[in-house]
């Protein structure tokens, strides 16, 4: 690799949150030069009338997807569906492609049907796929010519869960885990439920049972126990804050849990445990993490019942979706893993 | 009137804000009893699944407004334009009509048409409107068949002005007015604008110049001086927080503001001037005034350059809309003139 | 019952929240005569000051607890652990107290030692106090002279368990809880969590295990079963959502859920069962109940896992401390039971 | 200067706001090391205690300012009023010193004097002091040892009216500005006002007349004119959104504006002119600016009238202070000026 290398990304969808996302996250990325960015509605209009935080930041226009040219790296940010069924128009155009969608994350077809209400359009292709998490897949990223980037809800639980799980410190309980989700989750399309007079001081129960997420968080986490996940809808734009419910074998304390994240994260350079003993910020709280790839992990213990109580927090857009992408393709690559996902966050914010 | 008068009332397009907050105000009335609500999209659907805090509070169903049976007063919460237009269809239906939307608040067909862009449908029936603003308008209301609820944005900006122009406490140079609106102003419609993600941080100017309220505002007031509006949304739902910035004479002081207030409001109920010299509820704040009817005044002076900033608050749905609707029909039927309307507001809110 | 009789009221501690909402709710009480309010720190202030949503609503001002008269009933809303130690103060100047904090809920001293940490001060008393439930109490509350309000959170846990495990239609097995709740449950007090820009933004656990209010949660319900609380503060003011995840018998369906609400609630003036199959007000949801004295319950099922996801939600200053204690006060002096408790909520709000 | 250069920078004070944005931006800037960070209350606590964003961004630890080694920058984050009381404490330590207070801003003793309500301490160090706007002071910033950061408010004021004033775009007739403002311009200490219940719903005018930035403004702009501020307090936690109504000569239009800000700014990194036809990010908007450095100007025209409404939207800690002072470093070391300051802004946020 060279130190000035620079990959051509094309941005397919790129007018809802998750497409812009990428796109500001990739215009400060040292080693991808975005040259095509796809609207069918704003084809012909200035990206930064959409994205208006990109002001000043690129000339770039949207074109119609049919008028794709070459790159190195394509994004679909297309909604969840059409990625599949179109996925032939975009094989030839790049060596490397990255799904934001949640098309190609389940590898087995059947649990996509389960999932998903239809059979998948090309079953055959989903084991070519590495499941975006760089903190479990690692080795499989780099290289990788298919990437499918995790869902947000599912990586909050997937990253609070997956080493406890692996080093056998939960009881294979149910476990019941609650996602507090920011308005941005739902997308940049306008709704009666996103109307501002309906939805600011709203705290709306939108999927208590059944998530989608479900089958995702399963495949990707070892062992087998029942995991249940509810999602609320909360006034804020971004962010998901899960609490996790889960059950510890007699004998057990904190100092298993730390001693488990600390072997699988401690080299993670997203992964941070809060745990304070004192102060406000005693615990992961997506507020202060807007615009960066963290994921906040924290936890407390009932020894008198035997639960758990993990925390995670993310920013839905960039660690739940757009930063989870640059980092696996930082991986791929070879580049530092940190590259353009710098951003600390605000305190206050 | 016997104390157990009921009038019936009929709402015409009211799975809106403005109906539905009618209703809301009308259920508690002892002396309304609503018997239609009319609505196109939702005909045949209960109206408590429209507006969901009136669950358990009432049985009634939407009907398509061709069904309107008789009524003692029709209450039109309708999209501006369409109340003049359809006017013809309500006049023999009741005896009282109440007109919530701007088609029948400006006396000057040529004002209209230049406020509004288009020729006002039926000009000669102007005069017969009321402007319903119960404390510049009180006797004429009284026995008043038809009232043209004034405009919300219009009522914060009179009500801080009239009595200060009236009794000559400014001078007649520029007054210069700003309104902090919630979104709720802007109705029940879901919008690219109202996106939650939009709009829930948003501070944004939506009409820095020509606002259509001030031929409103400048019909009502005494004097010939130059008004200018400016609209801000904020990210509360309801509520309007107006500063105006004025001119008084030399030698004017804070006790000039006060008796001007004082001579002409001291017997107004829902007028409260608010100005306390500690503490943090020191001038009025739309926070405390959500589903009140009050009028929250309040000033403050800049003795050096002769500035004098009023304040004016108000809940846009109630004093802005509905509740002046209400208080208007109170002084129309002789009833006490804050039945209905007593909520007092919550604190904290 | 005179249909004019009216009760001498005396607020002790009036500056706070609980106070504050009782007082605002009785000043509109055909029944209550409010003529004292004590707050050491305001003493010869109005009270309108400290609550200024009151402003022209009384001319009341607080004085001391010292200077304390008779009343017909008194009202504590002291800082918890106050009540109980003051309680003597108290006793000769009212036939009737209620206190809104939690030294009186529990009737065990070992359970109340366990859980506030310290030895009751008068452990003998607690068999006096009646627990100030309506729904689970309401023959306890007739006539009775020392009531002992539920505890927010308990109240929005106990009414969506109560009728399931009352008639059986839960599992004996853990049942997890979480409270979202708004930030004026921590009362009136400015400290660093409250501080606005920490605050504003924040979704934070503030207690994931050992929540206090599980000892009178465990106290009301019946059964034997494990019962989890965790409780996260939200950026709303007021409201609790508190989701319950519990386990159904095989075979049991929404039906079996619906007929226990029913059989037990049905008479409820202030229970709602809110479950609607489409829209976007389809479960409880706080935002409707500000200032209002409802519960709101719903829930959906996992037939696959056997979960039920049961949801409620309330105001904590309304359903939760002060519109209890009235609701508990119109059952004790036999009035109408919603006498006080109109106010059906606004939307959009 | 080497590519590599260095600075060892001190912040005094760096528990708040102001500290804490400095810090942050620091953290990310190739040419500074923060060395040291003081703080009375916190000595001894990792900064990442009191400022949780830089948790894994720093091992720094608060000493006293007592404790102060030297450094080539000193950062003051005072209070009003300490750092030039306390100036003497830091001179000797480090060759710059840059103030974010209000303590050097004003060069007339006198206009101090009657601002702040006190003599200044070191009327004669006052000349030394270069004001930190780098729009206006770019050449008086290159290679200055002292710095007076521009207030937030002031900042907003003077970028939109300066180029305007400067070519004669304006008549001098009275100006009158209003300014939106975040909780987090009052602070990081909480207090009644800031208190999450009564702070969260509120539009709050806090200083309608006599704001004490007036004064800065007034020093910095050219001409004679009346400067009238109004200060209101808004739900936000960071952001200024100034509204600045002005007054045009006869046959001025749009383009005279537009030319104006051209002529002064087209070299600017951080100003962009936000106008735009139509869509729902038509003007500026603070929603869009938090982290940034960012001053979007935009403006609309009443021809009728003569009135100009200019608009300029900031984030208060960056712009409106520490990015304005990482700013006047870049242009006062020969660095970059963008260094440091490349955060795009977040949308949605």
């Amino acid at each position: 690799m060279s130190l000035h290398e620079q990959k051509r990304v094309a941005i397919v969808g790129g007018s809802g949150y998750a497409g812009g996302e990428f796109l500001r996250l990739a215009l400060g990325h040292p080693h991808l030069n975005v040259t095509q960015v796809t609207s069918e509605r704003h084809a012909g209009t200035p990206v930064s009338l959409v994205h208006p935080n990109l002001r000043g930041r690129t000339t770039l226009k949207f074109r119609k997807a049919a008028e794709l040219d070459e790159a190195d790296i394509i994004v679909l940010a297309l909604p969840h569906g059409h990625a599949a069924k179109r996925i032939g128009e975009f094989e030839g155009k790049a060596r490397v492609i990255v799904d934001l969608s949640a098309d190609f994350r389940l590898k087995d077809p059947e649990v996509y049907q389960a999932t998903y209400g239809e059979a998948h359009p090309t079953p055959d292709a989903l084991g070519n796929w590495v499941y975006g998490n760089p903190e479990l897949h690692r080795e499989d990223l780099r290289g990788a010519a298919r990437i499918a980037c995790a869902g947000c809800f599912a990586t909050s639980v997937i990253l609070a869960l997956y080493p406890l799980l692996k080093l056998g410190v939960l009881l294979p309980k149910d476990i019941i885990a609650t996602g507090l989700v920011g308005s941005s989750a739902a997308g940049a399309s306008a709704t009666d439920g996103s109307h501002h007079p309906e939805r600011a001081g709203s705290l709306r129960v939108y999927k208590p049972v059944g998530h989608r997420h479900t089958a995702e968080a399963q495949q990707e986490l070892p062992g087998h126990f029942p995991l249940h996940l509810t999602a609320i809808s909360t006034p804020r734009v971004r962010g998901i804050l899960t609490t996790a419910h889960a059950w510890i074998p007699d004998g057990y304390s904190d100092r298993d849990v730390w001693s488990a994240y600390r072997e699988v994260y401690s080299q993670e350079p997203f992964i941070r445990i809060v745990k304070v003993a004192k102060g406000i910020h005693r615990y992961p709280d997506p507020m202060l993490l807007d615009g960066t790839n963290y994921c906040d992990l924290g936890f407390e213990m009932d020894l008198d019942t035997g639960r758990v109580v993990l925390m995670s927090a993310i920013d839905n857009l960039v660690k739940g979706t757009a930063g989870h992408a640059i980092q696996s393709l930082n991986i791929a690559f070879d580049w530092p893993e940190t590259a353009g996902l710098e951003f600390a966050g605000l305190h206050p914010a």
